[in-house]
């Protein structure tokens, strides 16, 4: 790996908005740009759009192309890291798209794709507070659940690129029908999605609480960031929610202490933001009913990178050596 | 790694009988040795026992200790792979042994450990059926279950070398206490263990079946090898046992399929001797409940490799650039 080029570019591909940004090995962004996506047009369009602002970046911070290592993408969907193709993503509207090979006849760099659960996982690492573990997951309770699994200091990729898939592990084998097929699946117990459905029922049954009011008695208004924003106020009906969700994440993480043995889970994700009580439950669970070494050989904390982790870990992908050097 | 060594030495460290093998590049056993295992002697003694197998598996081939790679040691327990010793293990009544270094300066060859699950997953790794597959979990179902889990063509061992504790991830958080701590793991519905006791349950409740005739009317001697024997030849109670304990075992792989996205998995372990009926029926639920992509790029086999597993894995640690270059 081209350690005599200092900088690489990471790209943010999501539904609505196209970050670029150039980073350097301590996770620094440089420069930073961003345009719409404009699902609307055709995918080549679109790429187009991404190389413009790759040369945007460039060109702003003045750095030349050859002192760039490659090109890292973070997307939703299916891709294939072996050919640097989209598959399948529903919020860019694609199917089998070459993106990589579009961007790097381009710029003639290397492109990677990487998922944005894995991105996240690679920016903690790469430039997290936890970097320099090998064994770290990023869970992310955002409207799903998912997860970047880092073992042994690689990232855990599976056979189709598909692994991480934590949200739809099964609790409960006679549980609810989930989208994917499984049943019980943990993010039909924890996730944004789950707490708002649980809050709407709930007051549809006449719980008392300060939701309806302050949502204009509009049931439709109410989403996890209602429910987890009254949980902090203090509202106790949020509350009882929040801490039914932490109780199956805990459930959920134990799973996970199990089979991988992490020393750092951070979590991330918009219901985080206000999950102070969730992540308390969930780790009084993971206490209560883990395997004692394997949990206190576990850290638990929120991540601190927020909304720069598409492209931090997009970009981090071309930092492999500095990880491993770093100490915890 | 010493290329031009052409063997390892693989040692399956059990409660009662230890062997050694001297293992070349493609799994073949070319002479192997036993020995009881006798714990109630110190730990030195048993270690002597283990170097004078090695010894005399070198001088019954005719081959010099100068083209032997190292020395591989599979055992149940907790081990440190770091400092190669064995923390803790209960069938060995070991606490802390310091067993690499004692064998390293003993032979000046390298020596490593590594627990039974993940020798049983090496073994098929490099000489199994899948050989050359990165992306590969063994999981064993026998008086308990584990797993030894390779990714991306790494195994995982967590940062505490515990990971693989697939028999205790949660399949019902309001289930029953398991041994571990936590609630409704999978060895409480699928193992050697909770086979044999829900026989013996539905027998004192009067169930129907040829077990009890079988074993002289002692519920003591019914044993999961009793019940899979029996549901091979028809016994409907323990055909439906079998058929239990599939249904969870499929909800169970399901779940790993979700979050490693293998490639091949294999089964072994004593209850899957007579293990059809379980293993259609896990079958049956992963083809039902699994994320259809994943599902497919899965597939599941019974071991092809038996009693040899030990020694194979724990030998097959000294060849990775062979499993490298085997294409599936």
């Amino acid at each position: 790996m081209n350690q005599d080029k200092p900088y690489a570019i990471g790209i943010d591909l999501g539904g609505t908005k196209i970050i670029a940004a150039i980073v350097d090995e301590h996770g620094n962004i440089l420069r930073q740009a961003n345009a719409a996506t404009q699902t609307e047009e055709a995918a080549q369009a679109v790429i187009g759009r991404i190389g413009d602002l790759v040369q945007t970046v460039l060109d702003e911070s003045g750095i030349n192309l050859s002192r760039i290592r490659g090109i890292g993408i973070a997307t939703a969907g299916i891709i294939d890291t072996q050919r640097q193709m989209v598959i399948f993503a529903s919020n860019l509207n694609w199917s089998d798209v070459p993106i990589g090979a579009i961007l790097q006849e381009r710029f003639g760099v290397a492109v990677q794709l990487i998922n944005d659960a894995n991105a996240a996982a690679v920016a903690e690492w790469a430039f997290g507070s936890a970097r320099g573990t090998k064994d770290l997951i990023y869970v992310t309770v955002s409207t799903g659940v998912g997860a970047g699994i880092i073992s042994g200091g690689r990232l855990i990729t599976g056979v189709g690129d598909s692994a991480g898939e934590f949200g739809h592990i099964s609790l409960d084998p006679e549980g609810p029908l989930c989208v994917c097929g499984n049943r019980g699946c943990l993010e039909n117990y924890t996730s944004g999605l789950a707490l708002a459905s649980r809050a709407r029922e709930q007051l549809l049954q006449g719980a008392t609480s300060s939701l309806l009011v302050e949502n204009g008695n509009d049931l439709s208004r109410i989403t996890a960031k209602e429910v987890g924003e009254a949980a902090v106020r203090g509202d106790l009906l949020s509350m009882t929610l929040m801490k039914e969700a932490g109780y199956y994440l805990g459930v959920g993480l134990t799973n996970l202490i199990h089979l991988f043995n992490p020393q750092v889970i951070v979590m991330g994700g918009g219901v985080m933001k206000n999950g102070q009580l969730l992540l308390a439950e969930a780790k009084n669970v993971i206490r209560e009913r883990s395997i004692s070494r394997m949990a206190n050989q576990a850290s638990i904390q929120l991540t601190t990178i927020g909304a720069e982790a598409g492209v931090l870990g997009a970009a981090g992908m071309y930092y492999p050596s500095e990880r491993e050097m770093v100490e915890v």
